[in-house]
C-alpha cells in the first residue's frame, strides 16, 4: 500500500519560473506598503476609499463610518498617505482621499499566481 | 485670484459607494494576512512560489534563491503557511509549496479600486 509517485513527478522536481519574481529591493519597498495595510482600521479606510465612485472619498464620509475619534482616523490616514497608498487633497471645506491605482495594481500583481495575470501598472498610464 | 470650485463639485461632496466596503470582521481577518506579507523575505518567498508554473514550487528551489539559513527560510514559510497564504505538502524527498489562489484573490480584490473589478474567488472553484 505504499504510495508511489509517478515517474514524471519525480523527474520534474522543480516547476519552471514563468515570470520574474520580486527582487530584494522590490520586496523591501512593497513590504512597507503591506505593513501600512496590516491594520484593520487602515484596511477598512482603504477599502472605503476604493469602494466609492471614482476611487475617491470625502474625509467626512470616512469619519462617519468609524466609532473612532477624528485624531485617530487622521493618524491612520496619515500612515496610508505617507506609504503612498493614498493621496489627500483639500478642496474647499473638506479633504478628499483617493487611492493610487498604480500602487494598488503593483500590490495586486504580487498576489496573482501565474496563469491569471493582471494588467500591469503601465497600462493605467 | 481665489480658486473657486465648480458648483457641481460643491454639491456632490460625497461620491456614492459603488460596492460594499470591508466589514470590521473581514478587516481583522485580512489584516492578519497582510501582516504575514509585511516582511521582505516572506514577500519574496510568496512571489517565488506564485511565479512558478502552476503556482507551486519545491522547497529546494526556495532555499537556493536566498542567502539565508534553512531554519530561517523554514520559519518564514511556517508564518506564511499558518496565515493560510500557502500550503505545504511532502511528496517523496521534498516539500512542495503552493499559493492559495482564493486567498490571494480576496486580498487582490481589496486592492482593486471600483471600475476595475477582478473576478471573485468563486469563479476559481
Amino acid at each position: 500500500m505504499s504510495k508511489q509517485l509517478p515517474l514524471a513527478a519525480m523527474d520534474a522536481c522543480c516547476s519552471p519560473l514563468v515570470r520574474a519574481p520580486l527582487t530584494q529591493e522590490q520586496a523591501v519597498e512593497l513590504s512597507r506598503l503591506f505593513k501600512a495595510m496590516a491594520d484593520p482600521v487602515r484596511l477598512r479606510l482603504l477599502s472605503l476609499i476604493a469602494s466609492h465612485a471614482g476611487g475617491e472619498v470625502c474625509v467626512c464620509d470616512l469619519t462617519d463610518a468609524f466609532d473612532l475619534t477624528g485624531p485617530t482616523i487622521s493618524h491612520h490616514l496619515k500612515v496610508l498617505r505617507e506609504s503612498g497608498l493614498i493621496t489627500g487633497e483639500r478642496r474647499g471645506t473638506w479633504v478628499y482621499y483617493r487611492v493610487h491605482p498604480e500602487v494598488l495594481a503593483r500590490l495586486s500583481a504580487v498576489l496573482t499566481p501565474e496563469g491569471s495575470e493582471v494588467e500591469t501598472a503601465s497600462s493605467a498610464k
